[in-house]
């Protein structure tokens, strides 16, 4: 290891000290410090550790590769997600991460591990979800392994490719002050979603289906990412850790602030129906909604509302100023502080 | 699914019961059947689930990948592996899937998930033993994910390609009757290495290090791999589960019998001196020594004797009777019928 990454760290830390981003900046550093210029491979590797995917030079165009695990009782539990749910949801989140890069998922590869006393049936229900997901979004299960555990969990890896020779693609890191930051779709439907299924809340069955759907069907916006490429959108995530703490992601990989008018946030119509005024909260803080977050000029984001299927809101402005942070404002635009602002998996919660 | 498939199973069978291969092969069999003709990327597939490594037609050459998970007390505990060590076999038993397809690896996706009370040192230690694998079998580590969870994981993921752009490949489904068996190096050391690290065993220090090091430390045979598929060998599998039962996949692929003449199995010296006699039963049955297994002409295995750097044994043939059968004779021509024959991960145990 470098010495200047040795003397950086605190290693007798808990990873829970350090959080998740703290550690796979850690895990970046060690491995990108390990891959000079020497191996002939850390030259085509295009974009290593800290985006959506992993991007490399392939033969005929760039090739991407992201890879996501879901674990019982940290990420779902067997009592809110039925198997089917969880085998969609499982590849769905991991092509989402492909749909940020707007790039063309082509293969999943898939980890499963399962406690013994698991029934064949729950097991081909899983895959029954999983494969509806490939079918709809033409991606082939070329592969796998399966193994026991305590506890189920799926890890998936996807690959795929850019679309263009050329090989364009969303990242984190081209932002730029004085864009737009837009949203596809609608917020914290998922949270919703999940906090409906956990206290057992009973709305009306409209609200119940685009609840449980928003959070155990989330669809990812492969079309969408292809299109806010193709019409120049140059920076973008997707919503999982929730839109304050991806929208800080953007910022911090392209050394820019943002901005973002709170009473602009596209809040999910059947969150709003369930749970009222919490639903704002939901939407900044809740996660797992799988939208699309893009900055981009405004002439830009003209031309993708155009063309685009579903809704784009536009909620605020990427700034020179106060780099790496993003600052909420209400209606009379002061700051606004939500009580929940994302999570980090290690975190102590 | 098709309405064979949901007659020829039992559903209500825990997975325990129906085994590890038997749950592989329904998974598989459901996944086929959904990637019909009408899927383009499915026409691409050459080789799906059920061999080392999934392959399909890249752009120049071949494209392969596979994927394994490492779960605390499953596959490792922490008190006989050290973090360090942990690393590098992660990584090292993915590289070997590619090896016994005789392809060349290049990049590979780490999931890691981990309790919040593990220390920061650990983490880093168990990334130096990974990027030491990396550096070492010229693999560039792409990108992963982290997350929290009640034990250790490691799930990895391996891309890589064919060596040739007509893309030969090894695998298991190649053997032909009256073919020579034949494997790579000495076998049984990982498993002697195990129960030596699990009771606290106390050798010589020669052979505390060689049990050690096949336990801790194996050395996929990726150089081995690409000289066998030059010289001509088609069909190859990894010793993963044992030597008896990964020839019975071979014999399962390719629709042949085998026979394995005990006396000719190479044991590892370490694990005799360690074991005496029953070494023989971990070279037989004990799994984990990443050696390749090969079925070829006499011919051509003279030819891989010739310029291979390790030791290379003919331990038998393969027959054409007893299809998917693999028959242990002694020195006298008799059955032999070993104790431990290899294990499944879901089998009660």
């Amino acid at each position: 290891m470098c010495p200047k990454l040795a003397s950086c760290y605190n290693w007798a830390m808990k990873v829970s000290e350090l959080g998740e981003f703290g550690l796979i900046d850690l895990l970046a550093k060690m491995i990108s410090s390990s891959q000079d210029k020497k191996l002939a491979l850390g030259q085509k590797l295009i974009l290593g550790i800290g985006d959506d995917a992993a991007v490399w030079r392939g033969d005929t165009s760039p090739q991407l590769a992201s890879t996501d695990s879901l674990f019982q009782d940290i990420h779902f539990t067997l009592e809110i997600t039925p198997w089917e749910e969880l085998g969609w949801k499982a590849l769905a989140v991991n092509l989402s991460d492909i749909a940020a890069m707007g790039g063309v998922p082509e293969y999943a590869l898939v980890s499963l591990a399962l406690p013994e006393s698991t029934e064949v049936d729950n097991v081909a229900a899983l895959y029954r979800g999983m494969i509806e997901a490939a079918q709809q979004f033409e991606v082939a299960i070329a592969g796998g392994d399966t193994c026991r555990a305590p506890l189920v969990s799926i890890t998936i890896t996807v690959l795929g490719r850019a679309q263009s020779q050329g090989g364009n693609m969303l990242t984190r890191a081209a932002a730029s002050p004085g864009e737009k930051i837009a949203v596809t779709g609608a917020l914290g439907g998922a949270a919703a979603g999940l906090e409906m299924l956990k206290k057992g809340l009973q709305f009306d069955p409209e609200t119940t289906a685009e609840l449980r759907r928003a959070f155990l069907r989330p669809w990812p916006r492969l079309a969408e990412g292809k299109l806010l490429l193709a019409r120049g959108v140059k920076a973008a995530i997707d919503i999982s850790d929730g839109l304050v703490s991806d929208l800080k992601h953007i910022c911090e990989a392209s050394r820019v602030g943002a901005r973002v008018e709170i009473e602009r946030v596209p809040v999910s119509a059947a969150a709003k129906a369930g749970f009222g005024e919490r639903a704002l909260a939901l939407a900044l803080g809740g996660g797992e909604d799988y939208e699309l977050l893009f900055t981009a000029g405004a002439e830009v984001v003209e031309k993708v509302k155009e063309t685009i299927s579903c809704p784009v809101t536009v909620i605020g402005e990427i700034t020179a100023e106060r780099a790496g942070e993003v600052v909420l404002v209400d209606t009379k635009g002061e700051p606004f502080y939500p009580n929940a602002a994302g999570w980090e998996h290690f975190a102590a919660r």
